[in-house]
């Protein structure tokens, strides 16, 4: 059993350390840049944006932990530095130089991570002044303060902390991730960075990263967009001594459950804070082909702006729910003999209207803060869920004034 | 020249008869229901929704102009018969059935089509009810009724007429459209029928229209979702007795011009009338390996919710488009080296940022009420164009009140 008080406890994590600063990167009086140390012997993986228009700090951060061990991670919000050609790449390459000499660090051995406007210069003078402060503040209890110095648009800040016993060990795993609009399939605007004290060599880490975000961050749509500067980092320090490779399955299935629940519940809440959300829709795809197919169908109604006007305005509409799953891009030319819910209330049966379906049932379920759709697709026994948010006056605000 | 008076003229076409009535099929007291002859020697042809979940009505539509010759079209608003199973079937073979015997016609020569609300069965007995008075309505002079009784939340009804002469023969061409929302890539909620006194073969006919079609109806977007009902019909009467094939090939391109011009008035027309759009943005993909791989990049910036509320704030967040750019599902690894106008404000100039770029011009020209943006790819020499609105606060009003 965990305790309360140990529910609300962030863990450090052996081998990890943190120190924010406010850089003035874009606003005054906010943390807007960290940097993460990373101990000797640890592993890191990454899964990043596949944007064609992705920032140059991305291009750096995929190939150090391609081939090289990360042993410094810096990160800023408030600028993107995307879309400036040569002059992002300078600029970027200029504040980890300096880095690397004020650490001693192999240039590879660096990882800068942004968010935030794109098109704008980033001021490495105000990077560059920081850095030294940066170093001498490193600490291991600074997790919170990194999970606020990422926030661009989120109204609040994210982190989940855990701690599980495997063959009589303690095995720490903490999250901080940031992001809110522009969250769909491949991760948009989405800052993630989790680390744990388990000893994880790379290949197998690069393989328990991938399958994660598959069903986390990159299964959930908040409306459709995917950014120039999404990653997703996962670090294993080995400090516990505990060898994930030597764990038995039992164990092994006891570290991935609370890893992918970490993932969940970060991803639960940067869906909570879509841009003007004001409830969260859990598309369920069952009975189909494949998981593939099931996720494309899921992302069809997820991105479907009518879909999601009409759970803002909690009309149980399933006209758009059935023209969004019309819309999706699989391989048959008709999908007809598909079951479909609104919660409990069974709407189609073998896509036939139920005779039991209730509109005034399926209303009052729209208007839960909590919404689940079922379809049961019928040609197979696979599945995918989709997070998603409705679509509301307050979203057209919020993306009308980012800038200014 | 054309004079002003016959600018504003709806030309008859000779060989079409139309008649329009309030069936009461959602709402009171509008037109909801009309009727269309075709005359003997007519060719058809049709483009269809692709929806996965599509109206029975188009699938008997679809199957009797490529295997028949349509005497009797006949078209509903306010009801889509979508998503209704076996019974949606049957209640449209119901209205035609007996429309086929109260016209003495061959069930396959008619087509049925329907647009409105998607999961309520429609009133067969009010359609039924009104076929008598319709057939005795007939006349040739019904367009601009025909053309009211389509629309369902079009704010104004949509007709566009024209007169050309080659050969020494009056050519006509006339034609009436609805949509407003749902508007993309493959012809959301859309209805068209165009008809000429030309004649034109079938194989001829149907390769015009395909064509057309691509650049017109299929290259602009409101709102991403794609509807069960979307058709494009264009009829040849060819009662003027002048011959499509006989034409020499300046006649040809004059003809095919102006019907062109038809459809992109019509196009315009629906893009304008998009839901709660306070502005046009044309997006023209340049120089690019081929049109398709242009159209991708394009309906990527079209599609974006973010590009479309940073049009609809007025602000030049150019950052936007390169990420919709970069979130385009073509097939190189990065675009890196285009350049970017928002209208003739050079940003981006394979891929940096241009020295005379005047953010304050930029935004005095996001002011006006169409916005051109260019983006040039530099691989290739194809182009495409699309045509988009802004996402306001009004699409959320509507949408999330359209049922009620």
């Amino acid at each position: 059993m965990t305790s309360d008080k140990e529910k609300n406890t962030i863990f450090p994590i052996d081998g990890i350390m943190i120190s924010s600063v406010e850089a003035e990167i874009r606003k005054k009086n906010e943390l807007d840049l960290s940097l993460v140390s990373i101990s000797e012997g640890s592993t890191v993986s990454g899964v990043f944006t596949t944007s064609k228009t992705r920032s140059p700090v991305i291009d750096i951060s995929e190939k150090n932990i391609l081939s090289y061990t990360p042993k410094y991670l810096i990160i800023n919000s408030g600028n993107a530095n995307a879309g400036l050609g040569k002059i992002g790449k300078k600029d970027v390459n200029e504040y980890c130089e300096y880095l690397s000499k004020r650490t001693n660090t192999g240039i590879n051995e660096i990882c800068p991570f942004s968010t935030g406007v794109i098109g704008e210069r980033i001021s490495v003078k105000n990077i560059k002044d920081k850095i030294p402060f940066l170093i001498d503040a490193l600490d291991k209890n600074s997790w919170e303060n990194f999970s606020k110095s990422i926030m661009t648009t989120d109204t609040f800040n994210k982190i989940v902390s855990k701690k599980i016993n495997i063959s009589n060990t303690d095995i720490f795993i903490t999250g901080v991730a940031k992001g809110s609009g522009m969250i769909m399939p491949n991760m948009a605007t989405m800052l993630s960075f989790v680390a744990t004290n388990l000893n994880i060599n790379k290949e197998d880490l690069d393989k328990i990263l991938t399958n994660i975000n598959k069903n986390t961050y990159n299964a959930i749509s908040v409306d459709g967009d995917m950014s120039t500067n999404d990653s997703s980092i996962l670090i294993a320090t080995g400090k516990s001594n505990l060898n994930y490779i030597d764990c038995d399955n039992k164990d092994k299935d006891i570290f991935i459950t609370s890893l992918q629940n970490i993932y969940k519940e970060l991803s639960m809440k940067i869906v909570k804070d879509g841009e003007g959300a004001t409830k969260i829709i859990s598309i369920h795809i069952k009975k189909a082909k494949s998981n593939e197919y099931a996720k494309e169908i899921g992302m069809s109604i997820a991105n479907s702006p009518l879909v999601k006007t009409a759970f803002f305005a909690e009309d149980p509409n399933w006209g758009r729910i059935l023209a969004a799953i019309g819309n999706s891009k699989v391989d048959d030319k008709k999908l007809e003999n598909f079951d479909l819910f609104i919660g409990d209330q069974l709407i189609l049966k073998d896509g036939e209207i139920s005779n039991d379906y209730d509109e005034s049932k399926a209303k009052s379920i729209m208007m839960q803060d909590n919404v689940e759709i079922i379809v049961n697709i019928n040609n197979g026994s696979e599945e995918f869920t989709v997070l998603t948010t409705d679509l509301s006056h307050k979203y057209i605000e919020i993306n009308a004034s980012y800038r200014s």
